[in-house]
């Protein structure tokens, strides 16, 4: 028997700043425009660290830059269960499926353990890459467990191990992905956690939660819009008049963040220092300054500041993604943290579940 | 851009006591013991509806006994990923699978309606009839359309049509089942709505949360009690040692029910009023008065009363369900609930996306 239910309190839509649990992994302080993971600065992990490094972070609390983590096997069956799926299946539907299935060619014992968190986290990079080459015509490619995840990931998307530098963006990108406080997908995971179910089911159950695009994003919209900003110059003629219609502008403003997004600082950073730098990386650095002056100028009362998808758009153009694999892409960096809160929610467990507000019909006879 | 956040509550572990939504779907009394669905009390359903009518009020608010919902068909792509599946899939991993791998094989346009409601809930008795069958080494059975939902999912898990009894003890289950408010996979099926994420991607992520045993149960211990309990007088001196050594009851006692659980009593009526009982509902009505006059004798400080699992283990033995497979009956029947949810989320839909505390490392630099 539990204790009788607390008096409710007042009801807030969508449970706006309402506190649902309680995490060591990461701080997002959006009015100073900072994201720490374990207090260590998003900065400096892009700068010093790796995702196979972050991941491990996320899970153990320590912090080893030299940290492994290759892509991992696919098991007979689930290759089965990818190569069943019609070509025209939405990545994220793939992703989602596979996973599951995994899961279910797997023990996976409660709680969750670290050891079942890198398995699933190592599992979809190389399930997310043989889907892409299936509906290509393509023969899915074993993962080479010499390489690093990233970098693993993108050989088995397209048979070639990456050069450096699109290896180090999309590293990037993943490191600043990886986790951001109680977001919706990893919410869900930790409601799936409180149950006592396990991690596959939390994972499965967090990328249909980042499948909506109120939470995924639209990352085709963000390209497209860079496709229309060809350049500094004519970037601005084209985001005034894009103001003037009263149309949003993507990759800027932010739920969360006041400040310019510490995300997307850090990807710009990195690709700053690349030698030679993608085309679309180029175009948005050169982009990106013009729209925030005439932002500032247009809309003074408003904090709209560069978001991370901004520069997440020019990275995964960058490295060759096709854009319907963004927010597939986004949910292969978020597995760190999904299953690190999986991790944090069973060490503390307490069965999530909130109350409702009824707003129905009185108790009533059925017609007769 | 969205409003400021307000400003954070005190925090309420599990978020108990804190409402999360709005709903007309149902009203959960647990003080009164009573359980209505758009105000008609379960009681009411169970004695003159089925399940398919209440599916129907559930989604539409409409009141239509005759409402006709057949089992649905499965797409071929789906039997190859349940054909991959290992026979010793836990259940609920299958069923999670296969409707994930439905989803991948449909167009499930933003918002979700009542015939994607309509298609996922009658599309899962099918499936998980097939994996129980091809785990027993035997072929799934093609859905019969003129079939009512639970008497086709018996009979494509048998080979055939059930007796009447039969089926309106596992119609009657699926009632008491097919809704209950924000309990935890509710609750995840909502928030994956609120992304605007589709339907499908809400009832796996349902799925995998109810898998837990903190919210599906642990059914086989029921089953292991109604098994040791033989009959109303071995009953007594095996509830008295029980409750001698501490043991915990199944079946007795309720998070939210105080009074008698109204699903539970809804099914002893239907169980009182079948000509032919299964042994296991003859059992189960003989040995309960026993039971709660042995607890209000030792324990009248606490409110134990019958809960709805006590009689749905042996509803789920009487219609020859392997235990292992009662977590996953129980999905079925929450499916009418859960998209009936999405519905209602997507009608008024808001991001549900709560605070947390931070409680880890202040801000610091990367060891050098």
């Amino acid at each position: 028997m539990t204790d009788p239910p607390a008096a409710p309190r007042p009801y807030s839509p969508g449970l706006e700043g309402v506190i649902a649990g309680e995490t060591s992994l990461s701080l997002v302080d959006g009015e100073r425009g900072r994201l720490t993971y374990r207090g260590y600065r998003i900065g400096d992990l892009v700068a010093r660290g790796s995702y196979p490094a972050v991941a491990n972070l996320l899970w153990t609390g320590d912090w080893d830059p030299t940290h492994h983590l290759p892509t991992g096997p696919i098991p007979a069956q689930v290759m089965t269960v990818l190569r069943a799926l019609p070509e025209t299946t939405k990545p994220m539907d793939a992703l989602r499926t596979a996973v599951s299935a995994w899961g279910a060619t797997q023990e996976l014992p409660w709680p969750p353990t670290i050891e079942q968190a890198r398995a699933v986290t190592s599992f979809s990079p190389s399930a997310l890459a043989a889907f892409a080459r299936l509906r290509a015509g393509q023969e899915p490619i074993d993962p080479d467990p010499s390489l690093e995840l990233v970098e693993g990931f993108l050989y088995q998307l397209t048979g070639q191990r990456p050069d450096i530098g699109t290896a180090r963006a999309l590293d990037a990108y993943f490191i600043v992905g990886a986790e951001h406080g109680f977001n919706a997908s990893t919410f869900t995971a930790r409601v799936v956690t409180s149950t006592r179910s396990d991690i596959a089911s939390a994972v499965v159950a967090a990328i249909g939660t980042m499948k909506g695009p109120l939470h995924g994003g639209a990352p085709s919209e963000v390209v497209d819009q860079l496709s229309q900003m060809e350049s500094a110059e004519s970037a601005e003629a084209w985001v005034r008049e894009a103001l003037d219609r009263g149309d949003r502008l993507m990759g800027f403003g932010h739920r969360v963040y006041r400040a310019y997004d510490p995300r997307a600082a850090a990807l710009r950073t990195v690709a700053e220092g690349m030698e030679h730098k993608p085309d679309w990386l180029e175009r948005a650095i050169e982009v990106e300054d013009v729209v925030l002056r005439v932002l500032a100028e247009k809309h003074p009362e408003r904090a709209l500041k560069t978001n991370v998808e901004y520069y997440a758009a020019p990275v995964l153009m960058g490295v060759g993604l096709a854009p319907d694999l963004f927010p597939a892409a986004f949910s292969l960096s978020r597995h760190a943290g999904w299953t690190a809160h999986a991790l944090e929610q069973a060490a503390d467990n307490r069965l999530i579940r909130p109350s409702v507000n009824y707003i129905g019909s009185a108790e009533r006879d059925l017609p007769a």
